[in-house]
Formats: C-alpha cells, sequence, structure tokens
C-alpha cells in the first residue's frame, strides 16, 4: 500500500491546462516559476509519502475515540499534525498578509490533492481550517481578522464548519441554534449541531467554530440565518487563550468511512459567538467557504480514485491467475494481462486523470476570479469558475466511488478482507457525494444558478471553447481526429441538454431537475473529456518534439480511452434528460 | 429497518415471465397450482420477517468469532437455523426421493430472494447446502447419496464448496491440495484452503464439504482436478456420527461485509475424503454445483437491491428536507417529493425489479432444462439456461452494488452512520460481483461458452423472441410503443455486440474479451429490460380488465422507467465492445 504523489500530472496539468501563462502573472504570483511549484509539490510529496500516508490504515483500524468529551485520534496524528504545521502546508494558499504563502489555486489543489491521497481522515482537519479561513477573509471585521487568521493560517488553530443539526441536513432553512445578542456585542449561542468534522480533538490548541445560527427576530428560512465565530477557548485582547466556552462534544459518530477523523455532535449551551458579516447574511458570508469546500471536496474523490488506482495497479502487476485468453503462454500471468483487468485499470486511471484534468481547469478560473486585472476578466473568471464548482465536486466524487469499488474488484475475494486496504478506499469514498452538498445539490446549484440564471449563456460560452479544441483536433493525428469526434458528440448531446433545460426550465421546474444529476454529469463528463482532448494535442506535439515519451504516450493513451469509453456515456445523459422526465415523474412511489 | 417480502411481484412473475403454463405441467410438478405457491412464499415471507430479518444488523455489529478453531455466530443464528430446519425450508426445491419437496426452481429462486433480503450472512448457509446437494446429486454414488442426501436437504447437516487456496483464485488450474489414495478406497485430503463460507461453525451437527483437490498422478492444468466429499466428522455405516475427521479451522475472515457469516481459513492435515465421479473430473462435477451457486448469488443481487430500495424508500417518505422545487409549497417536505430523490428510488426499483424478473425467466428455462419431456425441449431450454446464468449471476450483482450505493445517498448524511443500516448493505452487496466467479470470469464465460461455442445460435434465437415482443409491443398503447423502439434499439446494440464478438473472437481473442463486461452488462440490460417489457404488455391487460389497479399501474411505471432510464446504456456498451478494443489494449499500464 505504498503510494507516490502523481506531481508530473499535476505539474502538466498546471503548465498546461490552468492557464498557468495567465495565472502566474497575476498580482502576487509573478515571481512563481513552475520550477518552483515543482519543488513545492515534490517536497510535499515526500512528507505525505512519508509520514501521512503510512498512518492510513492504522488510523482506520483504530479509529478516534471518544471519552467524557474528549476525542483521542489514532497513534501518530498529534506527531504528524505538528509536523505538517510546522512545515507550514497550512498556509500554502492563504494571504501573505496573515503569513500565508500566497500560492494560487491552481497550485493548492494539486497540493491538497496529495494531502488527501495520502490520508484523507488526516487532510479533512486542514480542509476545513482551509474554510474557515475563507470566510473570515470574506466576513471577518479587521478585529477578527486580527485576533483569529494568522494563527488559523498557519495551523496552530483549527477550523470547522458548524452548519447540519438533526433536523436540518440539506435544508438549512430549518436550522435552530439560537443566538441571542448580549450588551457586548457578542452572541450567546444555544444548540445542537452534528456531523462536525473535527469539532472535537486535541491536534491544536484552540479550535475556531463557524456556526450558523438565528437571531430572535430573524426571518424564517434561509433569510433569518447568520454566521458566528465561536472559539472553543475565547482569546484574551493580547491574543493569549482564555476561558473555555460553552460549546462541547457530547459524542462522536460510528461512521462506514474515514473512520480516524472525529465526526462530532457538539452542544452549544449559551457559548459566547461573535457575529462575522451582517445579521441575516451568514449563508451569503458562507458562500465563499463553501466553494472552497465543494472543490475541495471534489479533489477529494480525484485523491481517492488516485490512492485506489495506485493500489489495484500495483496488486494487478503481482497477482499471477489464469492463462492469458489468447494463448500466447501456457503458464498463469500476472492479471494486468487480462483485458478485463485493463479495462478496469484504464478506466479508473481515466476518470482520475480527467477529474484532476477538470479540477486543474477549474483552479485556473478560481485564480483568474480573484486577481484577474480588468473586471471583465475577473466576471468571465467567476462565471466560468461557479459554472466548474458543481461539476468538479459532483462528478469527481461520483467517480471516486465508483473507483474505489472497482479498486476493490480488482483484487477480488483480497479486496473484500479488511487487511487489503482496497476496502477502505470503498468505504471512504462513500461519504465524498454526500458532504458539502449531495450530489442533487450540486445539480440544483448548476441548472437552477448556473444555467437558467444566466439564460445559458456560461454553458454556450463553454460550448464555443470546445468547439475550438474540437478543430484543433481536427487537424491532427488520427487519434486527435477520432477525439473530436467523441468530443463533439458530447458537446452537442450536452447543447440539447442545455436546450431543454433552458426551455422547461421556466414553465416546469420538475421535469427540468429531473434531469439534474445526469445534466451534471454529462457536464462533468464533457469537461473533463474536453481537458483531456487538450492533453492529447499538448501531449502529441510534445513527443513529436521527443519529450519525456513515457509520460506523453501514456497520456495519449488515457485520452483516447477516455474518448472511447467515457465520453459516449454522455449520450445516454442526454436521453434521460431530454426524454426521460416523464417516466421519472409520472410513476407512483 | 423493516423488511417485507415481495412475493406479489414474485408471483407475477413465475406466472407470466417463468413460463409457468409449461413448467407446472413438468413431471413432478403437476399438481402445484399457484394458490400453493402463494401459499409457501407468504409462510416463508412471514418467516423471514419476523425470526430472520431481525438478525441481519445485530448480527452484522456482533460478526462471526473465532477462538482456538471454535466459531461462534452472532446471537439468535443458532436458533433461528434450527426453526428454519424445523420448517422444512431447506429442502424447497430438492428431490422427494431424498425427503424433499420437489419444488421447481421458479419457485425455488423466489424463496431463494426472501431469505437473502431477509439476512444475507445468514442465507449462506442454506444457499452452500444447496450447492453441495446439487453436487452429490451429480456425482455422488447411489452409497454416498443414501448417506449424506438425506440430512442436508433436511438442513440438518450443512454442505460447503472449497476451491480457493491462497495461489487459485479465480484460477483453478492452481490448485495445490493433495489427494493421495488410501488402500480402502478413501483419500487421504492435505491442503489448505481460504475463503470457505461457513466452514466452521456450530448451527449443525455436521459439515459436508465438497472439496478440490489433485491426486498424485493427476495431469496438470484444470484437467487434473479431482472432487472429493470431506465430512467434518465421519459416517458410520449405520449413519451416526463417527470420528472426528482432521480438517480444522484455523482462522476466519476480516472482512468488509457479510461480517456475521463466518469465512474459515481450513486446513486438511490428511483427512478421510470420499471421491465423487471419477478422478479428474472434479471441475465437471461442480459445474452444476457452480451453476446453481452462480444463479442464487445472482439472486442475492436482486435481494440485496430490494432490501435497500425498501430501506431508502420508507426513509424517503419520512424525512423532511426542502421546499419543493416547483414552488408547490412554502413548508419543506418529504424528500420523495424531490425529482433526484424520486430518480433515485426509481432506478433502484427497475434494477431490482428487472433483475427479478431476469431471474425468474432464467429459473423457467432450469426447470424446462432439466424436466421438459423431449430431448429437443431439454436440449434448447439448456442453452437458455446456461447462456443466462452468468447474466443473472454478474447483471445483478453489479447492479446491486449500485442500488446499495444508491441507498446510502438517499439516506444523506444519515447514511454514513453504520446504526442506520444502509451503509451495512453497501458493504455486504460487495462481494457479490466476486464470489462464484467475478464479473469478468462470467464474462469470459458468456463470450467463450455461450456465444462462441455455438456460432452465436442461442444469442440469436433470443434475438429473434426479443423481435416478436416488438411486435406485440407495437400494436398496443403508446407506452408499449415506446418500450417497443427502446427494446429494438438495445435489441440491435446486442446484435453488433454479437456480431463483433462472432467476427473478432477467433482471431483476435484479446479484442473479443476485452469487450467481455460491456457484453454481458448489454446483455443482461436487454433481457431485463425484455422481460420488463412483457411484463408491461401483461401488466396492461391486466388493468383493462380492473385487476390490481396499484399493482399493474406500478409494474407498468416501473417498465417505462427502465425503457427510457436503463435499456439506452445498451448504445454506449456497444461502442465500447465494438469501438473501444483498440484505446483499451493498446495502452500501457
Amino acid at each position: 500500500m505504498s503510494f507516490e504523489a502523481p506531481t508530473k500530472d499535476m505539474l502538466f496539468n498546471i503548465e498546461h491546462l490552468s492557464g498557468w501563462s495567465r495565472v502566474r502573472r497575476l498580482p502576487g504570483h509573478d515571481a512563481l516559476e513552475l520550477g518552483d511549484v515543482a519543488a513545492i509539490l515534490e517536497e510535499l510529496g515526500r512528507f505525505c509519502v512519508e509520514e501521512i500516508a503510512p498512518l492510513n490504515a492504522p488510523g482506520d483500524q483504530a479509529g478516534s475515540r471518544f471519552d467524557a468529551g474528549r476525542v483521542t485520534l489514532p497513534a501518530g496524528f498529534k506527531e504528524a499534525y505538528a509536523q505538517f504545521v510546522d512545515m507550514g502546508w497550512q498556509s500554502l494558499q492563504h494571504p501573505e498578509e496573515f503569513g500565508g504563502q500566497g500560492l494560487p489555486r491552481s497550485v493548492g489543489a494539486a497540493a491538497t490533492e496529495i494531502l488527501n491521497a495520502a490520508n484523507m481522515s488526516f487532510a479533512l482537519c486542514p480542509l476545513l481550517t482551509d474554510g474557515a479561513i475563507e470566510a473570515l477573509l470574506t466576513a471577518g471585521s479587521e478585529a477578527t481578522k486580527a485576533s483569529y487568521l494568522a494563527n488559523l493560517v498557519s495551523g496552530k488553530w483549527t477550523g470547522t464548519m458548524n452548519l447540519t443539526e438533526p433536523q436540518a441536513g440539506s435544508d438549512l432553512a430549518l436550522l435552530r441554534t439560537r443566538a441571542d445578542p448580549q450588551d457586548d456585542g457578542t452572541y450567546r449561542i444555544t444548540g445542537t449541531k452534528i456531523f462536525i468534522t473535527y469539532g472535537e480533538h486535541e491536534l491544536s490548541q484552540n479550535t475556531i467554530h463557524l456556526v450558523l445560527a438565528r437571531t430572535p427576530d430573524a426571518p424564517a428560512g434561509v433569510k433569518g440565518i447568520s454566521l458566528f465565530l465561536v472559539p472553543k477557548f475565547l482569546v484574551t485582547p493580547d491574543g493569549a487563550l482564555g476561558d473555555r466556552n460553552a460549546v462541547h462534544c457530547i459524542s462522536i459518530e460510528h461512521k462506514l468511512g474515514i473512520t480516524a477523523s472525529p465526526t462530532a455532535v457538539l452542544d452549544y449551551e449559551g457559548a459566547t459567538g461573535f457575529l462575522l458579516g451582517a445579521e441575516n447574511s451568514g449563508l451569503e458570508c458562507m458562500f465563499e467557504m463553501m466553494n472552497a469546500a465543494r472543490f475541495a471536496v471534489g479533489l477529494q474523490g480525484v485523491a481517492l480514485g488516485e490512492r485506489a488506482y495506485q493500489q489495484a495497479l500495483a496488486f494487478a502487476k503481482e497477482r499471477v491467475q489464469s492463462r492469458p485468453v489468447d494463448g500466447s503462454s501456457r503458464e498463469a500471468v500476472a492479471i494486468i494481462n487480462h483485458p478485463d483487468v485493463r479495462r478496469m485499470l484504464m478506466r479508473m486511471r481515466a476518470l482520475t486523470e480527467g477529474g484532476r484534468a477538470l479540477s486543474a481547469f477549474a483552479a485556473g478560473w478560481q485564480d483568474l476570479a480573484r486577481h484577474a486585472e480588468t473586471a471583465g476578466d475577473r466576471a468571465e473568471a467567476v462565471a466560468f469558475s461557479e459554472f466548474l464548482i458543481p461539476l468538479v465536486k459532483g462528478f469527481c466524487t461520483e467517480n471516486g466511488v465508483e473507483i474505489a469499488s472497482t479498486g476493490v474488484q480488482i483484487h477480488g475475494g483480497m479486496g473484500f478482507i479488511e487487511e487489503t486496504g482496497a476496502a477502505q478506499h470503498y468505504r471512504d469514498a462513500r461519504i465524498l457525494p454526500i458532504y458539502e452538498g449531495t450530489t442533487a445539490i450540486q445539480a440544483n446549484d448548476l441548472i437552477g444558478r448556473k444555467t437558467l440564471r444566466d439564460g445559458g449563456e456560461t454553458a454556450l460560452r463553454f460550448v464555443a471553447l470546445i468547439e475550438q479544441t474540437e478543430q484543433e483536433l481536427l487537424r491532427g493525428s488520427t487519434a486527435a481526429q477520432t477525439m473530436a469526434a467523441r468530443l463533439s458528440a458530447a458537446r452537442e448531446a450536452f447543447l440539447s441538454a442545455v436546450r431543454y433545460v433552458l426551455q422547461v426550465g421556466k414553465q416546469d421546474a420538475n421535469a427540468a431537475f429531473a434531469g439534474g444529476v445526469p445534466y451534471l454529469m454529462l457536464a462533468g463528463n464533457l469537461m473533463a473529456g474536453w481537458q483531456l482532448a487538450r492533453s492529447l494535442l499538448v501531449a502529441e506535439a510534445a513527443l513529436a518534439r521527443g519529450e519525456d515519451p513515457a509520460f506523453m504516450t501514456a497520456k495519449i493513451a488515457t485520452a483516447r480511452f477516455y474518448g472511447d469509453h467515457i465520453l459516449p456515456e454522455t449520450a445516454v445523459q442526454r436521453d434521460r434528460i431530454v426524454e426521460g422526465a416523464d417516466s421519472l415523474l409520472s410513476a407512483v412511489l
């Protein structure tokens, strides 16, 4: 179960798919060379391979333990986290103003994937801290930022997101946690929050909870939600840790996977909270944080795919079973020689590299959305970036589950035995299409806010760009021309789906949303396939120049497989969206 | 987590899809009325709901325990098994000559599904005993049959299948277990077998192991394998239990799922074995047993689908989250009202009912294959039945995994918490596409022995029958006509695939087998869709007569959903098979 960070593929994507030539010229990044990025990712890879990945299987077996309000993480987690902080990994993509390294998202995305591939249960803690930092940057007052940001950016303190309550999961309108204003400007927070990842632990001295709650006279529904910062330990004016706040962990969950990460039930019993942003604008304030978290969870899908792929590939090269179907040997051979094992491995690889390519593409637009010089450029990048986030989250996490499942299958009976390790990925992966908004929630966002709201404008801009890639492919090799045909068919399927959504969306919402997840999966498939088509062009050109033949040949093979085996799924999704609503909606359940 | 046996759907399938009018007239079954079948299945359903299903979740939590050679099953299993035997459920489909009830497979299949839906870990014990009975009936001498069959048929003794060894999983050619002939006609069996389901337990007084092993001068490979009966306790000439045989359990596995069922490592240290059939014909002797077991594992896929569906449906009716997308309520509603939850539930239902319909169809051919009066009828039924077995095994188990995964998704965050129960199905399901031959092994069988060997004759006979159904559909309602178009497109896709396999199969085995699993999934999808199309015709006619409107309307809805959302997947599978081999086989892994 050794693990290697796929830094080469990441650097290829950063250079060729993230719009690196633009990203590196953005304010703050202009000194950044690709060689520096390579050095950073390789150093992180080394640390993760040596220190973090070895804790993954033992951490799963031990799990987090709860006893009388305290949570104990598996052996080694505390020491590893201390090293993680010492080496500055938490600060990678955060502003230099608060002690961060200010690296672009394009690089941060790769780092997030590496850490999660090494150990998803471990990586969840920094992932949530990243989210808390985003929220504070967006909604925190100067005083709050001054009090909390530096310690979060360094990783000395950790962060959590407190949204869910027993009756309010996907539906935040049902939140009941109360926030009563006090004379000193603070609020008393009272209520129970569940599913709080790293809600209690002893990795850090303080935990900064970001909590959604209602003030007494707030309007009903999501318009009456406010966002509060509730530290586990209050912070004195000089920045030292003060009194313990009235928030306590009353239990942790017994979960299918990511068992090393504690998922806490937190009781707020009049805890002191600090308002972030304006009252009743909590959801708005959470938005940046949610976007960052959704993107990061999509990366977890890619990460788990990579980990499961590496493990299955190693097993398939070692395990000897059965003679080749073509009779080329009279002895049993390693199973990697059997066509169906190859098919499974190639599918795992194509979905993983496709997801990584899509994420790199999306990360580039996130950088431009934040830092492009003109308002027009930023607006375009915001639209692109926001269209892509539900795709990264939904498509890459659904694929993560499939890839992990295929990883078990390749192991045969051994895969079903826990000690082998393939089963852990299958268990861990299952949370990904659920938390930070289920795939259906992502699809609703994609249809409602990202397609209907702008009348399909962003979707159609992507279509125009894809057509340009098709034209380039048509001028290329046979493989490129085949890819052009596959991409063209997928783009046409997407176009039909967009037109259908636009047409029925206003008058028959049920019919549009009935095809929501198929629409998301179609769009994700197309966008990932498009990135691999772009990669194919780059790789063919590089190969012609004699650059890194092994890598470039493999990239072309992945793209071709994706084109032949995965892009055609868009046709079925189109049928489901455009022709399937009636049989779905009319059935009595 | 209550569970209800789907007897109504089963009776519909037995009556309308299994060729009941022919099956009930077969020798031995001629007194059987559908009312009797209903009474049997309802009685079994009651027993399973009351006694077996409640042990499923606690059994998963407790797991089987191993201590010093002894295996302890979870609380309640021993008592439930005793009741199971007392009520005669083991004997259902076995010959009356040995104390069985001689019911047709068409009925036995439904019974197997009910028991497995209630508790798959429990049901595995009778499932393996069924297999051992098949093997004895096929290969046992009269003396062996007389000594063992009655106690196996009653369930007083249980059976196991011992194929796998650490180096020999899918590849039985690599078996090393030795069988040394003794002067008294017995053999001394020496070796280690792994993954032996219910290889050790205390539910029954004796366990009859069926063991594959090699005699000293056996030829290499699968042609040198013989089948032996090795009882845990030797049986004295008067039928009493004698000495403990030299076979012992040295450990049980720590598994992802079906944790209540013990999966044993068995050490044979010169155990006394009795040859079944001729030396070196072990694989042939195992064939009937393997076919029966593969079919039963396919039924486990359907069973788990049903259980997961019922659980997700109940949750979706209770869980209130979010307002409807069409704005029809200002309050949050039960999530079953949300289009994507409906989509997921309908897909679970359609795959489950499709799998059940396919299994019922296959079971009918099994009955005819064994008992039809003319040799010609039997030969046709054998060909049909054997074509369908890899489809039932492969298609229904792959779907079982998908359905269980969707069941977790519908539960949202709650699904990831073990106490909810949805996660158990997801863990349990994962073994189904692996044991009794992985999906790829089924696909190899389908391509090699079931398609290439008869030059596609059986496949083309199915195609002709499907065309007849299309003609009937075209004379029917709008829904029927739409179904005709869907079925026709799927049948065309299958035909392309069959032609491709026939064309390349002889000269380029790798290219044919590269599409093996897609071919199996295409064929399974088509055959299941065909049975639902037949069901739609029956249901529309029944509805016109005013019979059971709720059931018939639901059946039509399921068929329509299957037609619109699942049958179109055949087009993608066709592309993968016919156009995808090169990009799969040429990639360097």
